[in-house]
């Protein structure tokens, strides 16, 4: 999660029992060094870096990654052979992200270790097909052999359990941990999570590479373009250059992106991680008991 | 459900163990009367009739269904405060579809029954939220003290657990039953679902009534349309009249309308109704097993 997921939250994570992912996508490589090194001093838990491959510097970044003995790797946009093999020649275990089954397939071919199937309720960079949770992870259990980590409106411990029912080995939090106490995101953009309402967020720029963000001034200029019928590169125009930074990270709730997923207008606190992974484990064990008295 | 609901697949439902719907959407009152009259000779559990407010002769279809002494109906796409207090006047109890928590708490607040919440992933009409099943059901259980039934993705008993896991007190299933040897849709359609894949049904018309359908000849000329921008006006005069009934009725799969859910990419047989039944309760009962099983 870019802008988001830096030493502390992963690391809290790590602690509260969950694998913990450092976001590469809005780092650098040295800063991606620095959040690495001191993720390894604040746990000795596993944790993970996520890398999309859309960004610069990956050659640099997979040196980082290897040279300080990351163990786990979660990749989104981008091909799934250009970088597995490398990964798995050094003993990593390789994740990636996708939204359908075609991509499932294609990354189960290369031989990555797992794939993580994210509906289209999850927030940021999407798949074109639309596919929501509730029929994607069905759809990939049904094709692929590799273990399935489901994501997109995943919260709670009942959503956790719902798609685990659905078929998923296990599930990856995204918007629930934007809104905790350890995120790096700026505190405007937490609170604006928790009082967000349904319906504020939207899958947008399609012509681009969809993705999901929070409606506010930089939206409406999107869609205004994009009702008169605009060209990708006037899309690519008012996009401009980083957008996410400036919303997530520097707090501009109007002129910044702001990517979140659906789910967020559930979200009604800001907690420590910790909490946070405690009421989702007291949920799913609570909801586990209750699947199990319904009746016919 | 349009053109697929008769009292064919209505009684068949009835008799299998769910309560069957007749969708008055696509019916004249004459052709409503006979197949609530067909029904009736054909179960003797209760069943329900659907009924869209946006259509024309409202009143003479609501008198048909208290004359025939229906005991439940369905009602969707129009205000809940228009009809319900007709209905629960005469002891019938009335059930509102909606496609957000704003709605839900709307057709409360009239004194409807329950309500179905129904998700993006939902075919034919749909809210302009976009809210997937996933993130809705739980947004709506935790603001309404009604009964909540889930819908839009559900087609299986994992599927159906999971929704309850969520939060739903039932489940409404459409698209599965479309592709059953009792809907009343053209052999060509059902052909159609159960060769769908991934990605083939989009949700479209979002400047009219969004509404979810298969990508055909008459989708692309809407998409080319909005693409550049069309007015409503174009839009209704390309949508025009009677374009679900040329396609899922009269078989047209290029020039008609092909309302259906997202999960039809997971409907590979046409059935009988009660087969479908039969599976989604195995199903179930085997996921509920499942889910106690979890451990951390």
């Amino acid at each position: 999660m870019l802008w988001t997921s830096g030493w502390r939250l992963a690391s809290a994570a790590a602690n509260s029992g969950c694998l913990g992912l450092i976001g590469a996508a809005s780092m650098y490589p040295d800063i991606l060094l620095e959040h690495i090194q001191k993720c390894k001093k604040a746990t000795n838990k596993p944790f993970g870096v996520n890398v999309p491959l859309l960004y610069p510097d990956l050659e640099e970044v997979m040196k980082i990654i290897v040279d300080e003995g990351v163990k786990i790797v979660f990749v989104s946009a981008g091909n799934p052979k250009t970088w597995t093999p490398f990964f798995k020649e050094k003993g990593i275990t390789v994740v990636h992200v996708v939204g359908s089954v075609k991509f499932a397939l294609k990354a189960q071919e290369a031989g990555v270790d797992a794939v993580v199937a994210e509906g289209f309720e999850a927030g940021g960079h999407n798949g074109r097909e639309e596919t929501t949770t509730m029929c994607l992870i069905p759809m990939v259990k049904k094709e692929v052999k590799i273990p399935l980590i489901a994501a997109g409106g995943i919260a709670t411990g009942r959503s956790m359990l719902a798609a685990m029912t659905l078929g998923a080995d296990g599930v990856q939090v995204g918007t629930r941990f934007v809104a905790s106490e350890e995120a790096s995101v700026h505190p405007n953009f937490k609170q604006r999570i928790i009082t967000s309402q349904e319906g504020d967020t939207v899958l947008t720029l399609k012509k681009l590479v969809p993705v999901r963000l929070l409606r506010n001034e930089f939206y409406k200029k999107v869609q205004a373009a994009e009702d008169r019928g605009a060209s990708t590169e006037e899309l690519q125009h008012i996009l401009g250059r980083a957008r996410a930074k400036k919303g997530m990270f520097e707090g501009d709730m109007e002129e910044g992106e702001l990517e979140i997923g659906q789910i967020a207008a559930a979200v009604r606190e800001i907690k420590p991680v910790k909490d946070i992974v405690d009421e989702i484990i007291a949920e799913f064990l609570l909801a586990q008991k209750e699947a199990g008295s319904y009746n016919f």
